[in-house]
């Protein structure tokens, strides 16, 4: 049993090495650039593959994706489509998402940008908001993070609205489903929250079109993909008012180039993809569990659904 | 029956009594400065009243504070100390203050304050923090506010310490009480969110002296009274690193002075005495149901003690 990493950098791609190797005594790891017996290799494991990264070797099992998504997994024009893909999630990422998403919600609905900016200027200032009770907000994509960050929202008193592909039962939360209750949904969220795997159907989908749909004023937060959002819409709909603030944890280009307009944009926070950053230690026990137990029973429930696109 | 209702602010006064009169429609309510006859006046409705506001009338039956703490009224040297002291609290005040809590330890808990500091500054830097089950943080004061932000953080993932002068068992959270358990409690916080009532026992109870005690690192957040912090203290344990940041929302003299060191202090988030500002038409409603309350059966759940004061 063979394992070959793949991770941009050198120093992290050694550093998983050195720790699934602790882990996983039994196993032979090394590196995609050092992979010895191509033939023995079983398992890939990494971030951001590049094209081709997979073709040498004719006998993997699986793929471990380092992250919830395996987004940056099928951008292989060139990957073998029928090998098993893997996702890392487990508890601890699921626990960062609830608090990114009920950090920067919290941060809208009491409207703290407005308040730092009171104080860089020395202006006390009491704005009046409602209390969550009285604010509606939305999650789009209800898979492990996005069904634990809308119980979170409600558990803080917010009214939560969930829309999803296909039908979920949250409770406590108003779900809606497909094209169907896409405008309804949307129309409610006063706090709109985007979780959705990067799918051809959702790529651009925070567009122009959806945020005229927002009530006036709403604000968005995303920590999906970068390419959920089509930047210069938000751009405008930041500029008519439309909309009031937007927080981002992903974007197009990762790192955001510093000549970035959202660097600078008043009624932008950014955020540089932190929102469930996986742990080194955290993240290596999970995937070397993911991979003992792979290569025990022949699957985890983590398995990604290639064709569906998460 | 007669009330009289005494606010800082003529604006004010006249809306509260206003909105006291549609909710109380068989009562007389009027201002302090035009109380009509005195000896009717069964009832004051106060926000931080004035020395010997309440001498002209010898018939008050309770005194109704605008707010969970009546150290404003107990502030009176004059203030006859045998008159109930109704305070107002409700869902929403409760509410509100879950919120503020849960969004400020998260703020601190994920660093958004060098976050933010990077984003002025263009920097993309991927901050590694734990998740909230490896962090813990502490509330000094279980009373309504401070057990429901308590169990509100427990509820986000934190490990949660508790701390209060009478002992208090709250699901989830480990306790501390009084003098002997005080070390002990502060020596684990990580974050620390005094929401004591003022009293002499806690005026100055954030000094150098418990910040030494906190974990080197700490960072703090009052949402109680300004009294309880020693201003100076402050500055020099953030200065010297003992503590990475404080987030206050009250202050000896507020509107906090423009000249203040805290509004351009980068380690000080100042919030304008908003974590739970009563909004006048929920506070309306709970002082006219108290007020009601009172007068048919003599008391309300939400008297507080005079003498333990609060």
């Amino acid at each position: 049993m063979s394992i070959v990493v793949s991770i941009p950098g050198v120093d992290k791609t050694n550093w998983w090495i050195e720790q699934l190797q602790g882990l996983l005594p039994a196993w032979t790891i090394r590196s995609f650039h050092d992979p010895g017996d191509v033939e023995a290799v079983t398992y890939a494991v990494v971030w951001k593959p590049k094209t081709g990264a997979f073709l040498p070797f004719p006998n993997l099992k699986a793929i471990v994706s380092l992250g919830a998504g395996i987004d940056h997994v099928l951008a292989d024009t060139k990957l073998p489509r029928q090998i098993p893909i893997i996702r890392t999630v487990g508890t601890d990422l699921t626990q960062r998402m609830r608090e990114y998403v009920a950090l920067h919600v919290l941060r809208h609905h009491r409207d703290m940008p407005t308040i730092s900016a009171n104080q860089r200027e020395r202006r006390w200032k009491q704005l009046v908001v409602p209390p969550a009770t009285n604010r509606t907000v939305g999650v789009m994509g209800l898979g492990n993070l996005g069904s634990a960050a809308a119980s979170t929202l409600s558990a803080l008193g917010f009214e939560t609205l969930g829309w999803s592909r296909t039908k979920r039962d949250i409770e406590g939360i108003t779900t809606f489903t497909g094209e169907a209750g896409f405008s309804a949904f949307v129309g409610r969220c006063e706090i709109l929250v985007c979780l959705l795997p990067l799918t051809d159907a959702t790529t651009g989908i925070l567009d122009g079109r959806l945020f005229t749909r927002l009530p006036r004023g709403a604000s968005v937060i995303n920590a999906g993909r970068g390419q959920h959002l089509v930047e210069d819409d938000l751009l405008a709909a930041l500029d008519s008012g439309q909309l009031s603030h937007a927080t981002l944890d992903v974007f197009h280009v990762e790192p955001l180039p510093s000549e970035h307009p959202f660097w600078t944009h008043p009624h932008i926070t950014v955020t540089p993809h932190i929102a469930s950053l996986i742990d080194a230690p955290t993240g290596s026990r999970i995937v070397a569990a993911n991979l003992e137990r792979f290569e025990r029973e022949g699957s985890v429930p983590d398995l990604a659904d290639a064709e569906r696109g998460y």
